[in-house]
């Protein structure tokens, strides 16, 4: 599969990224993730470039992580710093290296190029970063093509047929229903007026009155990430009058046919009661796990390994158009980064790395 | 692998398929088998030409199958018939539908050219049709190309090293063994003459004379249904004077190296006994899943996955003739479909699709 | 893969052969093991002719081996010698016979040429040769390719970083290292001088002085047999004066990436003490097992199936220099049978098999 690699994926939750060397397989590539003494995070390719050993299986002596097979030692710039072996470190000894940081709550890997690797790209997810709000995270996978994923959370008008406690009463037909491409960025927001607010949101506002204004308005972020609004008010009034939840859908591939799933959601300290986060860790999880996850896996089946849905004629309707533009765009995106990068696939080599030790 | 699309295949017991959507993969194509209000069985193709999803997911609404992702609904003839989404219904839309129709205890289903369709082309399977027989039935997966079963039981003289207990005394040589080709069926019969009958149906017999003229004749109707009349009399007397079982093996290919194996035992109430049910059942699955089945798997293993045996130039000998005969017979035709039918993978598009809802 | 069939291969331990047949893949071809009355090994191809059933599955009739599907019996020469169907037996009616023998415990396999089998050409493993001498000996599966295991082997600088109760003190820097090749052998031998000796070879030595020369000197035989001299002495003191453990390290590919790794350990009496045999077999075992054979399972991921690690450019240490001298040895080895040889898979055909019976 061709993926976009001049772009930032989630590599980890921030505190799953410890002094335990960590392997994970992303675009294909293992990569091997872990912080220095001083709490950065490193990734390198997860490959002793001496015998191919996962230097997942090493230790770390400070910030050298020593491979097990044969102990030679990589610095957090994946450059070769010890060969107990005696004799030069040949210039090719050396662990790729992959530009990472921290943000919102997970580890972002460049999975391309490095010199174009830049923080100012990374998507915003306000409020993600606001200390103040309360928030929930996990992982999870779903053995299936990426796209398939992006395709569920664009078109949310599955929720009504797949995760019912989730839906506020009222027909597909009478939600009004925007999508827009905003430079590269596609939102698709549904909004239902005056309607019965659905079991989840009305556990959040902790209300009686259960009639009102609902919106689910999702954007994705290219390639692979998706920020979601999902909020209610008493009918006529204005969202930030109401209750609201911010979810991330943050996906990374592993290959063609499984994808990390990582999410998080966040709401405001002032909706907060006691259980809400257990109650919102449940049900997200409930729906990704046993709704989401089964019927994708099952489309993928379907479809079969490594063929793109697209290419098979789909009957689309209406309310793919949100995900049909998406896919356009990250098609495009991949195209023009085949066009005029070089493969990523071979990285510069560090300069100094034959003059090491 | 090449199939016979042409053809009349079992697709589960008739008591199998009811208001509970089923899953099954038939000739490579996964198939959703339900039954209307009224009772009569439908088979679709299980995938929602939507998003591919699996429409045995999804729900009954009256006779109309509801998708689970989307909430796109189908008719028993493959119709999209509401679509919750608004917008016109594309031509596209719509699940292939299958030929279905109930007889001799199974459902059975056309596989290709619908308009071919004719249920005068099925094999007749007398006495299975006759109420007053007593019957038993089931299923077993064998994971191995179907006609490697086919040849099992087309050369039936591996039951006395494979099946002892079924085995009536007396040498293979000493068996008279008839094949003869009878417009496309092909029969293997074997007598043996004044013998020992074996255990098994010297049980049905209720007997103590255990001697006797033994016969098994089995036959095979294209491209995978065999039908088999075991039994034994006195010896010299006719047929009709004994004991005899009917059975049938009923082979559809699930793929090219996976087979489901329907099986069903009749027997005249005469022969009735207290547990003679219970007996036949247990010693045919037996025999089926603990001899047969890891015999044939073990074939398969050796030969390898999607790999002709007869390509790899087996020693054929005398009691190979039956078998031999029936894959030539079953090539010839799966030739002649090929050389003068369009694709089986392009149905008519249902006229009326586009104006639906 | 291409395999050096030419060459003798371990088949199993002596003991592990049998009146019950046993079924081993080697070189990607399933094989069949069973003793005559006499006790003499015999190799068939374990694929009936026939129909490609196990010959595995069925029965020995004193040194006949009886097909269990079809009745078909076949000598240790792999001639077919009776055929209870009647009829002639056709002239391919065989299964290939390899060439096998008992040595050092060990029943050895020819997968090539029968022609060319010749005991001389076994590796010389003396002492496992000698009755007095103390031995144990086991089997494990490595899920790799077989050269990924002879680079570990070796390599024995691995010892210090994934197997530390072998390692004796002292610097890699300070250790010895000569590499040699004589005749097609490559010899790999390492020196310690008067350092503190391993606690492995502290046990066997049954002494406080723990000071000392050690050494671990192994050689390897093409294609893939390894002789492991490992020992130590009085610091300055003759080798034969001090304590030492031959270990052979034998593999045979099952497939391009599975390895049938046979082991043996053999001591002299003279070092013998209770419980020293079972010490033994449950530290190298656990080195095998919990050390070993995850770290190259783990590489053989990371390089992809069916790839060689030289196709992807390692970087290769003054450490490597043995291995990569066998690699080439053994390529050489390869290209020259493939360029002289006729193709093993086609055996001359039995003479007599078309007269038989």
């Amino acid at each position: 599969m061709q993926y976009l690699n001049n772009a930032w994926y989630v590599a980890a939750p921030v505190t799953e990224i410890n002094r335990k060397p960590l392997r994970r397989v992303i675009l294909d590539s293992p990569v091997v993730l872990y912080r220095t003494e001083a709490g950065e995070p490193v990734a390198l390719l997860d490959r002793c470039p001496h015998r191919f050993a996962p230097l997942s299986a090493g230790t770390l002596r400070g910030d050298q992580l020593q491979c097990r097979y044969h102990g030679l030692q990589f610095g957090p710039d994946g450059r070769c710093t010890h060969n107990p072996h005696g004799g030069p470190i040949p210039r090719t000894t050396f662990a790729r290296s992959f530009p990472v940081l921290d943000r919102y709550g997970f580890t972002w890997i460049w999975a391309g190029d490095a010199e174009q690797a830049d923080p100012a790209l990374l998507p915003d997810l306000r409020p993600f970063d606001q200390p103040r709000m309360r928030t929930r995270l996990g992982t999870i996978t779903i053995p299936a093509d990426y796209r398939l994923v992006i395709d569920n959370l664009l078109d949310l008008s599955h929720v009504e047929f797949l995760h019912p406690s989730f839906t506020s009463e009222g027909s597909l037909e009478s939600t009004r229903h925007e999508v827009r491409e905003v430079e590269g960025v596609v939102h698709s927001d549904r909004f239902k007026h005056d309607c019965l607010v659905s079991p989840m949101l009305r556990r959040v506002w902790q209300r009686e009155v259960a009639r009102g204004d609902a919106r689910s308005c999702i954007r994705w972020h290219p390639p692979s990430n998706l920020f979601l609004d999902i909020g209610a008010t008493e009918t006529g009034a204005p969202p930030e009058a109401g209750v609201s939840l911010s979810l991330l859908h943050l996906l990374t591939p592993e290959r063609a046919d499984r994808t990390h799933y990582f999410w998080a959601v966040a709401w405001d300290p002032r909706h907060d009661a006691p259980g809400l986060d257990e109650f919102l860790e449940k049900v997200l999880v409930e729906a990704f796990e046993m709704e989401d996850e089964p019927m994708i896996a099952a489309q993928q089946a379907n479809i079969g390994a490594d063929v793109d849905l697209m290419a098979l004629g789909p009957s689309l309707l209406k309310t793919d158009a949100a995900a049909v533009r998406a896919r356009r765009v990250l098609q495009r995106l991949i195209d023009d980064e085949r066009a005029t990068a070089a493969p990523a696939a071979t990285p510069p080599v560090p300069e100094e790395a034959a003059h090491a030790r």
